[in-house]
């Protein structure tokens, strides 16, 4: 077998969630939530199957769903893009990565990454020969290691690989953030694949802010959607990337080669979706926020070093106050066995967990109230 | 951009869809059918999405498809396979076919493939960069090269990667024929990646066989089927694997870092599907068999040498008789723009167009009679 692969964890998510289903435990690890999205999407994608439209939609994706993506891509953030040229739909974020990743690296360039980061980036880059350039933000506050990433852009940079709002951090990056980006990106004439499957998941005022919406980012900006976030349905697997057109038919052939096409009765569905007043969207992010409170709340009453939230389905915490001994790794055990609560280690999130910070945990409060009560309720009892 | 996907061209299939729509051309080119699959399985997919379960499914698929595709696996071949460990859904064979060359090729390795060949084959190979070793069937039977196999495989050969059914020949590999690949495979102690979509289409009493099934091949294969094409559903885009739990595993990571998972109420639909009596089965390949001869007949009578068709969507044709000038190209140009019907050029599935037969027309046959009559009715008066 392939030795890269063969040396490629199972994902932590589904380790967790695995684990979590064999102790009982209230699954607070994988981040999807536990009440499926708005009964017209669904209600949608159940009628399109039936109308005679089940066989391969166009290889970039249903032109109505190509339209508004263009659309919200106009609506929330003011960009302009040609749906015929400038999107492609995907099966799922995690396809629109890859394909993105495929569409721009070839073997021996660079790539700078930002830890923590989403766990197939790294595989995904050393599958295809690439060099990954890593730079760490640094807890508790996450800030952006400006001396670092200058360090790390240099003559061989093809690519940044960019998640805001972040996972598992909850960061959203700053405009301030995001310009010193774009200076480095337009120095070193190097791309952006921006991975923005929680830009409608955040809080406080806090606005997601798309990179490829700066001054000189349009060109260079290959920017990812999600479905399964936006709508709360993580199973449909419908990504979408916004790219300029002579990247976005690049991204288009990878597509060919990973899946070459998407459910077409799904796609419809999340075109309704988009289409959907900008109040969805708001509540959404509403609800999301009140539960971030709950959760953020009892876990502070409980003793954890509660960490900023601005965006996600996540908050992470540091357990030390608590008096635990052991690693984020061991924690995450305890918590899963004894207290039956299931949650990840952030440390999961880092290419070497050897020296990465050790002592937070990332829980997921996109769950019912009443669960996360319970989760809670089982720490009380367990500390 | 990427040097390679930028170099590979747009799918044919896409090309000639697009082309027929432009000139309002009856469409046998891309092979889909017209008509979508059994309305109960429609039905279960649409109902399937109303009940809650749109969320991440696990990775290797729901328990109830990995069944279903393990019972399928006894019931038709003979093949055994834990459904927990053997069987991995995918979105799609497209991605199940990407996923099992990740899972054994590193960079440097040797892989055989047997032209003409499906187009996403190649440039997934060089992607890895893995080396192709390519060997041709002869026309107008198609027959194993047996000697050039033999010549093909070396001491850095890793896998095989075959088709059966094949596309476009519709040839349908024999008993002997498959000894000959499992004694040159165990020879060289490599695996075989099994494209086997056309698995339930053959026609005249042939039978397919999976390689998987002859003696000591269990271990070395990796096989391949497809939902869009077992029940007329092609957008559904849901494939499954069967391997070795050792390579299973392996193709379970590359599932992990292409989409992840595939939307749960299709699989679930699926494995009803799956689970269909043998009549469901023995009916769709006979109603294709009528439909093979309704084209193959009607091609016949106009003067093309039709060639033979013992499986798959497909029929290819010599239009040499017809006085046609041009090479294969020139002749689907006017097949589309003249007499308003699409059809494939068979040197597309060519990794050297220029040396490869040129005389050749794969039409799909999977179609509405009245389709396939509106098609030979054109192709009459034009010529
Ligand atoms: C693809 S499973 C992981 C879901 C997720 O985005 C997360 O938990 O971080
Ligand atoms: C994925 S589009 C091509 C469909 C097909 O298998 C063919 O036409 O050969």
């Amino acid at each position: 077998p392939n030795t890269l692969l063969a040396n490629t964890g199972t994902t932590i998510f589904t380790v967790m969630s695995a684990l979590a289903v064999e102790h009982g435990a209230v699954n607070l690890g994988q981040g999807f939530p536990d009440a499926d999205g708005p009964a017209d999407v669904v209600r949608a994608a159940a009628d399109a199957l039936l109308d005679g439209r089940n066989q391969y939609p166009p290889l970039t994706g249903v032109p109505e769903l190509r339209a508004a993506v263009a659309a919200a891509n106009r609506r929330f953030w003011g960009i302009e893009a040609d749906p015929a040229t400038e999107v492609v739909v995907t099966s799922g974020a995690t396809e629109a990565i890859t394909a993105c990743l495929m569409a721009v690296l070839d073997p021996g360039d660079e790539v700078v990454l930002i830890e923590p980061l989403y766990d197939t980036y790294l595989p995904v880059v050393r599958m295809l020969g690439a060099v990954p350039k890593l730079v760490r933000l640094e807890p508790p506050k996450w800030e952006l290691p400006r001396a670092a990433l200058a360090a790390a852009f240099g003559p061989r940079t093809k690519a940044l690989l960019m998640n805001s709002p972040q996972n598992p951090c909850a960061k959203v990056f700053t405009a301030a953030e995001l310009a010193f980006l774009a200076d480095l990106l337009q120095k070193h004439d190097a791309y952006a694949i921006c991975d923005e499957v929680y830009e409608h998941l955040t809080f406080d005022g806090w606005r997601h802010i798309p990179l490829m919406s700066l001054p000189g980012m349009r060109e260079r900006c290959m920017r990812i959607g999600s479905a399964g976030k936006t709508f709360s349905l993580t199973g449909w697997k419908v990504g979408y990337v916004t790219a300029p057109a002579r990247l976005a038919g690049v991204v288009a052939k990878a597509h060919q080669l990973l899946t070459f096409t998407t459910p077409p009765n799904l796609q419809r569905a999340v075109a309704l979706g988009l289409a959907k007043p900008d109040a969805y969207f708001a509540e959404l992010a509403a609800e999301l926020q009140g539960k971030r409170d709950r959760l953020s709340a009892g876990l502070a009453r409980l003793g954890f070093g509660v960490l900023e939230t601005r965006g996600s389905y996540f908050v992470s915490a540091d357990f030390r106050p608590l008096g635990f001994a052991g690693d984020d790794v061991a924690f995450c055990r305890w918590l899963t066995e004894t207290a039956k609560v299931a949650a990840i280690p952030v440390s999961a999130f880092y290419a070497d967990a050897a020296t990465a910070p050790r002592h937070y945990v990332r829980f997921a409060f996109c769950k019912h109230n009443s669960t996360l009560d319970l989760a809670l309720a089982r720490l009380e009892a367990a500390l």
